[in-house]
């Protein structure tokens, strides 16, 4: 059983064909799971659909309030990569989230892009960690996880690595 | 660091236009990783590629000797759906393999079909699944891991389901 | 303003899962023209699904009789590759057409196939040549066209070519 | 035998990922060309990879020096949408060119953005209406064709449309 919210990020990102600038419509997730076959009972919800750079500590209160409100012990999320990091440490500072295991995660390019988007690849990851890993906050990119306090995104890389 | 071995399936299928028959050519696995923006360090073998309904138990020898002569002890192997519980068998009853962590995944529609294929979510969590669960042999469809004597393929569905 | 008939082939193929097959569900001609942004008035209508292969007599009949009723003189008509020449042939010799534009396309790869397929640009040029091309029966295939009476398929390479 | 010229615009644009922008790399013509299996021989020559926005009097002297000494008749050029009638109004009124059938056209989305993108269906028809229309400088977006003189970009609804 797994719980996946829903919080934007390039991951959920949109072409606007009139402007060339990306926006935000629907999640794709439901889709995904289904076109990945997944057979775990999962529940998803939308709870904001922003670029991190753009999360406020009401967002960050949003995000914590339903991970602890969650009937499952296990969570996905997805969030933008600039802020991922951020979010992560606000999460693992929440003392009723102690027993959750909550798995971020996102995409460098957006799964409406195609074939070129990491985006698939990495929710299939981030089901797998939030079923195995031992309750705690983990980011989970670039086909590994990191714990929420030794992770960094590297912005001129776009890879996330161990500090 | 990753050991990843090819042995066929649907997984790595391609539509023959000519006579409407899938066939083999080369593994997908790289551009994959690559897309996938996978950062862990890892080495690609294809053993052979083949439906996995015609293996025979020469190709099963062939599986198991590179899974123990691999300097990795995690090891993720692409497979055909049909036969994959029986190579997952043979490779968990050999005591050679006891210290490695083993797990077999493919897809149900080929990485080739687009955006219709579960393949590169199923390689996204049989990468992770490998990292984390401890030495044994594991099957890692459907979002799901189950181990190698705990499951069947349910061929009505196409789903993998415990037993 | 076009009419486009749709009778099956290779273009609206789907791969079955359990099976490894092909089969018909729905056309994508309605998602194909969206995505095309074609903003030419037409009208849609599936008159059978059928491997080119398998149409009989009554086949052609149906496509000529629903070519003459059509309100529109152009006329574009997804087909199987294996008998398309045949098909227009026999539109070619009913004296009820003599007005209208026809042109007859489909794909050696299924659409649904994803980025491999030739189908969304065959379509383009049907399309296009249904609307400058004057009255005749004509194959439009690999971003060709040919009268109805001067093209064959070369069944070793899967092209059209001049006869 | 058809020219194709490559300029740049939304058509060729690519992802990067790390900042969020579309930049040009290469062109995707000759791939799209390919899986298009065209069978027309076909030069292409990239002549600039830049927004036609950024477009300058010497870029249209480049293109119309091209046109006018490229061996063959049938010209196709990819182009920025936002620019394309003036690029077309500038190649409209060189007498050197007189004798060329010069078809312009673009994508609304790039055609790296996978199966949303509707550049694919614009080449088909590109090309087709390249070898069927008689001399003269068009448009070929969404599905129709436009002299030169005859249409406008909505820039509301991104269409082209007659005046």
């Amino acid at each position: 059983m797994i719980q996946i919210f829903v919080t934007g990020g390039t991951f959920d990102k949109e072409y606007n064909l009139l402007n060339g600038e990306l926006f935000f419509k629907d999640t794709h997730l439901r889709e995904m799971m289904e076109v990945g076959r997944s057979n775990i009972p999962f529940d998803i919800k939308t709870l904001m659909m922003v670029d991190s750079l753009d999360m406020t500590i009401d967002d960050h209160e949003i995000i914590a309030h339903n991970c602890m409100r969650s009937k499952f012990d296990d969570i996905v999320i997805t969030h933008g990569t600039d802020r991922m990091v951020a979010t992560a440490s606000y999460l693992a500072k929440q003392k009723t989230l102690k027993e959750k295991t909550i798995v971020l995660f996102g995409a460098m390019i957006p799964y409406a892009f195609g074939s070129s988007s990491d985006g698939f690849f990495n929710l299939g990851s981030a089901i797998a960690f939030a079923q195995v890993l031992k309750p705690g906050v983990y980011i989970a990119m670039n086909g590994c996880y990191f714990n929420w306090n030794e992770v960094r995104k590297n912005t001129k890389t776009g890879f996330f690595e161990g500090v």
